[in-house]
């Protein structure tokens, strides 16, 4: 479920489109407008206002925005430490669901030994339909695959799991094989056995099976060897970042909601805001399944997430945050 | 451009239908009936036949078609013993065509060391939607992904080869980056001459960059070891089928109706017809680039394509390949 609001009554784009400009003109941008107008619509409510934007002012509104919020303003802001983190947020927000996600794993791809759980999560947490929207949006935004990006930047199981993750067209059905998973259970527990780096079928299994048999196959691993696949598999560091790589890749098929509230945890502890990770989860699922991931935050933490958010940010990015999360 | 022929007139759906039914009634079937039909007949047409069918009959057509083909009716045909290829090749023909190469490319899954050229075909010479409506056909008929089916019946190179071709939703620009193009091409020429089987670099490169990248790429190659990349590589065994898997790929990227012309050659041999490649080739490319590879043929052949299928095939199965040329 999503979190983020939209009011009863919706103003017409036009008239949003004209509130924003207004709140554009002048010594500085009217921050607080922006948020209220633009955290509050739909993406197709905002991709109306874009078009309206543009065809009305001819110029684009993302690339306002991102003047707007730049830090040029800095001087006369209270809060004008986060207008950075305000930008790079609504940036993201404004644009369409699987443009935001292109965007975001071609900026993974670049740092891909440290980003790599950014494309596991687009690739293990979307639908086939939905990470085919991201790969076709890909295409629009760099003239290249993801595919290509992905395999290009890494190398050796690293490159072998996150390929398969990001090509395949995975089946989506319900149903498991129960044989299926026995069988594949063995292999799983085989290969980390070994602790060989010939981990072929064990990416064979995760990169390519549904989603429904790989949790049929992670269930079966558990109940035979009572432990989970992630703390069976060793802190090796034969293949740099592959062992870590296949943790969250089961983490995000088992569990998703779990997975982010994890990220969002680490994100906001006292020790340090990790505004990258904050920024991407909220943004990328206050209109899908926002509502989950805050639930499954709260299930661990002496705290809600809005608590949270509110207590390690500050200024119009922690406004921003709040209202995605629709307080 | 498409070799079969739609009539000016076509009948309604309907009267297809009761036609077919006609055809099907009393002592054996009217085969030339159902040609003359179906062979001028295109995918939605068809589509609309077989609804029509089902609802009007209660019945499949298909089950029907196949029933009514499958040679019980020999003691009485005079060209009895062409009836299962006829079946066979009017079974895939009547599927819709994205239907008809998840059939195609299942049965190559289940013998893939010999039929991995088919899978190579499929991923290769459809555009990147052709192959995702494919795939989505292959969802709904098997209850799997096709890339599932790939990786567990294939291994080592081949899996990787394989998968990475079927798996990609490729870039599908015209445009090619030359300094990439040089750059890969020594990649590949490093990979060939140093003659190890550790081929991950190839394999990323043909697995997922753009048929227009690979294309500048190969030529590169060619322009500065003055061989083409197919001659280049060794005619080792050291991991089944895969060089000659490779081959295939280059072909099937660089001219795909060179590539098909020199199958139908092969298939249409004296030593021996090899009526499957026959089947598939023109079923699948009657409705779409025939002509084309009809004419790639003749170029390197004494005879025209359907000159060369009517010495080497007979009955109603030479009726109805004749038929989906065009003649």
């Amino acid at each position: 479920m999503a979190t983020f609001v939209v009011p009863q009554a919706v103003p017409l784009p036009a008239e949003d489109a004209a509130a924003l400009l207004r709140a554009f003109q002048g010594w500085g941008t009217d921050e607080q407008t922006v948020i209220t107008i633009l955290a509050h619509r739909n993406a197709s409510q905002r991709k109306q206002i874009l078009l309206e934007y543009e065809q009305k002012y001819n110029e684009s509104l993302i690339q306002r925005l991102r003047s707007e919020l730049s830090g040029d303003f800095e001087f006369h802001q209270p809060f004008s430490v986060c207008l950075a983190s305000m930008q790079h947020a609504m940036y993201h927000w404004i644009l369409d669901p699987a443009e935001r996600q292109a965007v975001i794993a071609n900026a993974a791809t670049k740092c891909i030994q440290e980003d790599y759980p950014v494309i596991i999560e687009i690739a293990c947490t979307n639908s086939s339909a939905e990470l085919l929207e991201v790969k076709k949006a890909y295409h629009v935004l760099y003239q290249r695959s993801l595919e290509e990006d992905v395999a290009v930047h890494s190398s050796g199981n690293l490159r072998g799991l996150l390929l398969a993750l990001v090509s395949t067209y995975r089946y989506e059905g319900d149903i498991a094989d129960t044989r299926l998973a026995e069988s594949e259970a063995k292999v799983l527990h085989e290969a980390i056995k070994n602790g060989t780096t010939d981990h072929d079928e064990l990416i064979r299994i995760v990169g390519t099976r549904s989603k429904a048999q790989l949790n049929a196959t992670f269930s079966c691993f558990r109940d035979e060897h009572g432990t989970s696949i992630t703390k069976a598999l060793p802190h090796g560091t034969d293949s740099p970042g592959y062992l870590r790589a296949l943790r969250t890749t089961v983490r995000c098929i088992t569990d998703a909601n779990k997975y982010f509230a994890k990220i969002l945890r680490n994100a906001t502890r006292e020790s340090g805001t990790d505004e990258d990770s904050l920024t991407r989860v909220v943004v990328m699922h206050a209109e899908k399944n926002m509502k989950d991931i805050s639930d499954a935050f709260q299930k661990r933490s002496s705290c809600t997430l809005e608590q949270a958010i509110a207590k390690e940010t500050s200024g119009y990015y922690r406004t921003f945050l709040i209202a995605l999360l629709g307080s």
